[in-house]
C-alpha cells in the first residue's frame, strides 16, 4: 500500500486520482474526499499551500493531507510515501514522521534526469543546502544504492560534481569527499564537471543541495529554451514550417526524450521508507511513474540495501546506541 | 593597443592572428613568431600546458606568452588583455601582473551568456570557488557596471541565484548578501532560481564561482544536447530529413542564438585593466569579438565605472591608506 498525497499537483486532486487508477498499484489518496472517487480515500481537504513555511506549516497543519498521509507511513499503515509536487512540505512531513536511517547526517532528494542514455541520478538536488564532506560521501553511497537496487544498474559510475576534473579542482568540501571516495568501494569516475550532468556518461552525480537545485533547475530551462527557441524557428517561414511539420514525429520523440514524467521525478534517499516527490507538472503517467517508482524501492528493499552499503562502507555517522535520531530540516530547504 | 595571448585557443595562434586582423583593431600578439605574421608581434612561444597548476608554471614561466602579455598590461604598455582560451594561467597572470581595483575582495569570471533576448551575465563564473557574503555584494555592483558601461544596458536588472525566490532560501551567505542587496542602490530583482538564467528576464545573475562555474558548463552541456538529439532525430527516417533540409536555414539561426562566439566570451571584473577570457573553441570571429569587448571595455572606462559604483555603494573592502593589494588565488580555481 502507497500513501499517495492528492494535494499539490498543478493538475489538482483528479489528475492525480487517474494517476493513482493508472497505475494500478495499491494505493490510498489523502485528499479532498468530494473530489475523488475509489475505494481507498482518506478525507483530508486541507492542503500546504506554496508561500507557508514548510516546517511550520507541516507542525501547524497536523489535519493537512501530506502530513496524514506521511503519518500513515511512519505508523506502518502504508509502505511508501507518493507526494504529487511540493518538495518543501513532503520533506518537512517525511522528516517528522517517517525519519531517518539511523547513522545517515541528512536525506538527499536524488533527481532522475531524463537523457538519452540516462537516467542520471542528481543529488542531492535541494534537500539541504549546507556543505560538508562526509554528507557528500553519503550521498554518494545513497544514490549508488538507488541506482542499483532499484533502478537495476549494476555497479553505477559515481562522479562528484566540481569545477574542473582534477581531484584538488573544487571547494574544501569537495576535494575531501573526493579523497574519501577515492579510498572507498564505489565505482568512483572523480570529479565531473556540468559539461557531463547532461551527457550520460556518469549514471550517479553527487553535489550539495544548492548547487544540484540550480544546476537541476538550469538544465530544465535550458533545455525548455532551446525546444522553445526551435518551434519558434519552426514556426518562422512556410518552408521551416513545412520542414516543421515532416519532423513532427522525430521531435515528439526529442521532446519524449527529455521529459521528465518519463523517470517518475524525485526520491528522497537516506529516509526509513520510500519517498517519492513528482512534478508538480506531472500528469497521470507521471503520478503513474511516480507511484511505480516508489512500489520497486519497496519490492526491491531499497532502504534495506542503502542502510547495508552505507555500513560496508563506514560511511554512517557513529551514534550512541538506542539513540533517537532527530532532525531539524534546515528552514532554508528548497521548496 | 591590446595585448592578446595567441597560445591557448583550440585552432592554434594562426586562427587566433586571424582574428586580430578581423577585428581591425590595433592589436600586439604574443605568441611564437614563426606561426605569426603581421607588425605587432612579440615572439613567444612558450605556452602554459593545460595540466600545469597555473599560479606555479605562471611564476616558473615568465617567458610564457600570457605572462609577458599581462605584464605588458600591468607596465602600461597596452590597455586591455585578452587570451584565447585558457582561463587558469590569464588569471594567475592577471593577478600577478595587473592586480585588482584597490578595496575589491576577489576578481570574477562574468560570463555572457547567449540566450534570446539576452546576453545574461553570470559571475562568478569560476575565477575563486569560497563563497563570502561581501564578495557575493561586490560581483553584483560589478556585474551591473560592467552591463551598465559595456554593453549599455540602463540600470540592469541583478538576481541573486539561490533555490527560491523567497528572501529566506539559500545559504547564509545568500540570505546575507540578498539583505545587504535589498537596502542597495542596485536595481535588484532578490533570489532567481535556475530556471531563469536561460530566460534573460535578469540581465545580471550573480553568485559564487563554484556554483556559477557549474550552472555556466551545465548550460552548455544541455544545449548542446538538445541541438544534438534534434540533429539525430532529423535523420531517422527519410520524411524527417527532408523535413530537416526545410528547416536549416531556421535551425541555423536558433543555433547562433545559443552560440558564444556571438558574445565575445567572458570577463574578468575587478582587476585594474580589462581581461577578456575567449572561450578555447573560437574561431577568428569569436577572437575578434573578446578584442572588440576589450576595446569597448578601455573606451568606456569600465575600471573606472566599476569602481565608482563600488564606492558608491559603499560595497568596498576598507583597507589602510596606501596599502598595496596583494592577492594569492586560490589553488583550487577553475580551469
Amino acid at each position: 500500500m502507497i500513501a499517495l498525497d492528492a494535494n499539490g499537483a498543478d493538475g489538482g486532486p483528479a489528475t492525480v486520482a487517474a494517476g493513482a487508477r493508472l497505475s494500478g498499484l495499491e494505493v490510498t489518496l489523502f485528499g479532498p474526499a468530494s473530489e475523488l472517487d475509489g475505494e481507498h480515500v482518506v478525507d483530508a481537504p486541507v492542503k500546504i499551500e506554496g508561500h507557508e513555511e514548510p516546517v511550520r506549516a507541516v507542525r501547524r497543519k497536523p489535519e493537512a493531507s501530506i502530513v496524514q498521509a506521511a503519518k500513515a507511513v511512519g505508523e506502518g499503515r502504508a509502505d511508501a510515501l507518493v507526494s504529487a509536487g511540493s518538495t518543501g512540505p513532503t520533506l518537512a512531513a517525511a522528516t517528522v514522521s517517517i525519519k531517518r536511517i539511523v547513522g545517515v547526517h541528512r536525506p538527499a532528494l536524488a533527481a532522475l534526469i531524463p537523457v538519452p542514455g540516462g537516467p542520471v541520478l542528481l543529488l542531492d538536488a535541494g534537500a539541504s543546502v549546507e556543505v560538508r564532506p562526509e554528507r557528500l560521501v553519503q550521498f554518494a553511497h545513497m544514490g549508488a544504492a538507488f541506482m542499483e537496487s532499484v533502478m537495476g544498474v549494476a555497479q553505477p559510475t559515481v562522479g562528484l560534481l566540481s569545477v574542473g576534473e582534477e581531484p584538488g579542482k573544487g571547494t574544501p568540501e569537495v576535494i575531501e569527499a573526493h579523497a574519501v571516495l577515492s579510498d572507498g568501494p564505489l565505482n568512483f569516475a572523480g570529479n565531473v564537471e556540468g559539461f557531463d550532468l547532461p551527457g550520460a556518461g556518469t549514471r550517479v552525480v553527487v553535489t550539495d543541495g544548492f548547487t544540484g537545485n540550480v544546476a537541476l533547475k538550469v538544465m530544465e530551462g535550458s533545455s525548455k529554451t532551446v525546444r522553445g527557441a526551435i518551434s519558434e524557428a519552426a514556426r518562422s517561414s512556410v518552408v521551416s514550417s513545412l520542414g516543421g511539420l515532416l519532423m513532427r514525429g522525430a521531435l515528439g520523440r526529442v521532446r519524449s526524450q527529455f521529459d521528465p514524467e518519463r523517470v517518475g521525478g524525485a526520491i528522497l534517499v537516506g529516509m526509513r521508507k520510500p519517498v517519492v516527490v513528482a512534478h508538480g507538472s506531472f500528469g497521470p503517467e507521471g503520478i503513474a511513474g511516480a507511484l511505480r517508482l516508489a512500489r520497486r524501492a519497496v519490492d526491491e528493499d531499497m532502504v534495506g540495501q542503502t542502510a547495508t552499503a552505507l555500513e560496508a562502507a563506514g560511511a554512517l555517522r557513529s551514534a550512541p546506541v538506542g539513540s533517537v535520531e532527530q532532525m531539524t530540516p534546515d528552514s532554508s530547504e528548497a521548496s
